[in-house]
């Protein structure tokens, strides 16, 4: 029964997060053996304003371009 | 001082919160002997689009309806 | 599918959990219509000097007694 | 690499959150010894709906009021 | 900058662990276009008298057995 | 009522850790108003075999010792 939570920034598309869950799934299943229907995945969006590393916002460094390709 | 996290579908009501959250404190009264004020639940609402069981996110499955009963 | 996470001080019994469990478990049935199968219940245990409230570990304010009732 | 996680009341304003994480991230600093880019900072926002101590939603507490001050 | 939270049973080796670090980072390398080094991943184990389904704990279920395949 | 998770390395000292959860319940006190017994602040300690950056487990990395500055 593992529970996995990506956090990502806001922004991508339902097609983005349906290959994601799909392949966050078979990670599970190559490595652990474990059955895909035991795996939940939790796509846990951030807004820009609310992540920050070394101490400065993603909004303050990546200015207002709404999706950087991967965060 | 437990603190409680419940991680349900988008699109409750407030009615329903109020009595989940005092349902989910008087648990923890009953069974541990908590003070009803050292509880803390926090309600976090995910969408459909953003939570997956075996790879295949809900908004997939169970189509255009905003609240199924219970999840 | 709730997931629920509840975070408490470590030290209870395995038969304090079970009660615990179950009681959560009910709360989300009486009041949002939940299937009892599909709610996960996870106790997250954490130590009494990695738990502070106002700035004091909880270890430095209950010294050296174990469990608290109800923490 | 320490990763924090501050869940406050919605409604800060990017100027409140700018201060939040860096005064998060130098506490790091001073008294782990981290280095700054190493810190991530999540501000988890919670809806007045969605939080409750003692069985109580913070919204029948605090009733239209959007921001409270330090909440 | 995506962070990545996997719940497991305790009890996996360093090895399966290690695999299943690389699995999750590969994932969202080929999903979501990010850059390996931006993956974090976090593995939380539970105890099996910390997870319940359904309200009753793992512990109850599957007996004294310490690792279930895949769980 | 703010609740801080902060996620670090294991290994600390109880020293260490008492200044890390004043120094975050000042943070939120200057910048956000709040009172410091409203602060919660959570250290969730993880193993180095269970956190991985770029795919390669921290045990990988940095060997042997059991803490390291800063992380």
């Amino acid at each position: 029964m593992p529970f996995v939570t990506v956090q990502i920034a806001k922004g991508h598309s339902i097609e983005k997060k349906r290959q994601l869950a799909q392949a966050i799934t078979d990670a599970l299943v190559a490595t652990m053996g474990t059955k895909p229907e035991w795996v939940t995945v939790h796509i846990d969006e951030f807004e820009r304003e609310n992540w920050a590393v070394g101490g400065v916002l993603h909004v303050d460094k990546h200015g207002g371009r709404h999706v950087e390709k991967g965060v």
